[in-house]
């Protein structure tokens, strides 16, 4: 199982992610490229820090609003969003490679990230972005997303994720945010869940049924406080559960 | 002799230069990566059309400032300019890769050109972070200036450049903007002055004596209206004259 | 009838509007704000040429997007809408306040303008806006918009304005951009279908009926080539057929 | 004796200062305006906590460089300075007004507030810009600074401040940063120096010796961890010392 968190969100004065801390549980950085968070000289740490010790970077695209932190749905039109999407990962890989490492895949920001499950075109736009941006990274994204489906029509690597701390329906989507419930607060719970989604690949839905969950990659949160220390405990707990903890490939 | 111009100048909604009406009289295209100007989609479209054309592709970093177009000098700190420079790098390779072409050279834009001719700290910065960005480009800049010998002391190809409309001092350097006589208005002396500058590798300085030029480029404006009617009379001038106008290698 | 259009929608070294020449023939200028074009330079110069012309100002409030001009509609919350608002008319006021004239209404641009039509959240955000800037501005927008409904619920003047060069279907409504015929292009028309809905308040819709046309501003576009000439040949042909032209009260 | 902080320094997702602490202790407020820091939902809700605690609402202008926070030093023309000056002043006092205060004072950032010390130009653009946004407020400065100078010589009150926590050379003038001890980091120094610059008004130099001290506000920082508990310990330190710490007049 790959865990992948957000990472290198703060901006030129502001600190958000614990950057350091998180990068000594997960295998799979998400790395901000400027759109959202992340400034140049962030990226350039946070990929020294990853390139270190052999976590996987990857570029955490988005649209292009840092007052709204990538979070506001945007319509972009599908050329502008294709070389957006390209420009974010063309700057990152600089420092990936710089630090001797490289952009191993891309995963949408936020409002995006939500936007390309559903919306064809966008979802089109960022996959032609990736293409455009050349080396052939993977992509990360939701389950039955239209995000992935255009990736693996493209002959991409489409990495399907779950998520430690939010609800599922019976259906197997996210319970939106806002419900009641949607995000799982009880540390205890998360890491229970998340051994549970790496073992028996289940994990029990809002209305108590068990549903399979094929993810390769587990999400945990970077932004919240105590995010690196739950990061940790959900880590250790599937490595003393047997599960190999380590980038997907 | 080369002919560089500055291009992909617009920011969204908004245009400036006459890119595809420079692109057919210059051999090597400064393109701004989004730092003073050129959004992604501007970045896109100018690479295309300049790889198309088999016009050389250069990155014309610039210090963080959209409002005032790169224009005002900037105290930013040694390891930021040196981050920016290379993500900025990073971006515009992404679409000159996609088009087939490559970055070929770097050259500083408005305030940090101007703060890089003598500036001991910044200089380095920008060298540094065109090391950091790999790939080795050349560096394009004023002679005497101190990016270029940082670029040489670092083992990049430092190209000189002289400008076809700028006045220059008994000593060879140029008569500062806002003096009388810094801009050279008149059409006819332009290309005058260009082809004596390629042809005898001399100009005749502010006090009327004729003093050397060993410019391997030379700089066509093109943010100023009929910027590209100068430049296409200007290579029809070097051609006339017995010139080879193609890209410094 | 009063004459409205975009003015000030530079940005640092960027123009697009032909300000001067505009100011000349419209009654109402719609200054943008800094939030999708207009820096603090260009606000200060069009209110002083607007004020000393006697021409009305007004606040054109805008997504937080320069990178997309304001054309790319977005789930911007209400709260942070609302708050965005009131900068944006803040800022403007104190350039027109400082010319001696005030901010006199508010209009949205681009895609606020068309999301604020239908979305009730937003047409109400940005009301509460304006009135969080205080000084009772009017409100400018499309009859039958939920904008100009918040408006008058909150005791605003609510101004219905007529657009010179766009079709309109037969319930009244305008004809989406994109679809056959939504602009109309030849300036004799535009002109005559002013004047026709100055004097006759009617107009003819894309199926040939004449429908009425109840408006008492006429938006005329400022952001086009040519656009202060056609401005200048409606606002003669008005007062030609005896229409006041003045700003509305 | 008046206490000052910046506050207001977070922007969209991010934060940076304890505002609701540091308003529990502080009577004047310089609330960031957007240009260095502070949106306008940041900018708003400052200020309704501000007004309802009645601590006293200054505008903190800076250079346009949110990446840099403001701390550039910027080569800003004087004509723009002065204009993004006022509209900074005009974007925030909308949000005072409505909170029913307004903005008292204007208070220099960063690298402005630096580079305004001595930079004639600058300081005359700044002023000027206040003048500009009417109103007539207070500045806020370095004792000794052209800004103040400026300030005093448009009629404007000038209101010198001392700091808290900053060394001061035998002639008066800050040990800049940078140099050894430049910063007093030593909470019980910093409140006792505190007692000293408002009772004896005097304060020990680097070289041991007293100089005096006549500043009528106070500057404690905002931005570091634990600023809110530090700038409580001040305040009672001086009401215990008999010091009535309001807002300047």
């Amino acid at each position: 199982m790959d865990l992948n968190a957000d990472l290198g969100e703060g901006f030129g004065r502001w600190t958000l992610t614990e950057d350091e801390a998180l990068l000594t549980c997960v295998t799979s950085a998400n790395v901000a490229c400027g759109f959202h968070a992340g400034d140049a000289s962030v990226m350039r740490r946070v990929c020294d820090a990853a390139a270190a010790r052999g976590v996987r970077i990857g570029a955490q695209v988005s649209y292009r609003d840092l007052a709204g932190f990538g979070r506001r749905a945007m319509d972009v039109p599908a050329a502008e969003l294709t070389a957006e999407t390209a420009y974010q990962i063309g700057a990152l890989r600089v420092f990936a490679e710089a630090a001797g490492s490289t952009v191993s895949y891309v995963k949408p920001h936020g409002a995006l990230y939500n936007r390309t499950v559903h919306d064809e075109e966008q979802a089109a736009a960022v996959v032609a972005g990736v293409l455009l941006a050349g080396g052939r990274p993977a992509v990360l994204g939701l389950p039955g997303s239209l995000l992935l489906d255009h990736a693996r029509a493209a002959g991409l690597t489409a990495v399907e994720e779950a998520f430690a701390d939010r609800a599922y329906t019976p259906r197997g989507t996210l319970v939106p945010r806002g419900e009641e419930g949607a995000v799982v607060h009880d540390a205890d719970e998360v890491v229970r869940r998340s051994v549970g989604m790496a073992v028996a690949r289940t994990v029990v839905s809002a209305d108590g049924s068990r549903i399979p969950v094929g993810a390769r990659s587990l999400c945990v949160h970077g932004d919240t406080p105590g995010a690196a220390a739950l990061a940790r405990r959900v880590r250790s707990a599937l490595e003393d559960a047997g599960v190999t903890v380590r980038a997907f490939t």
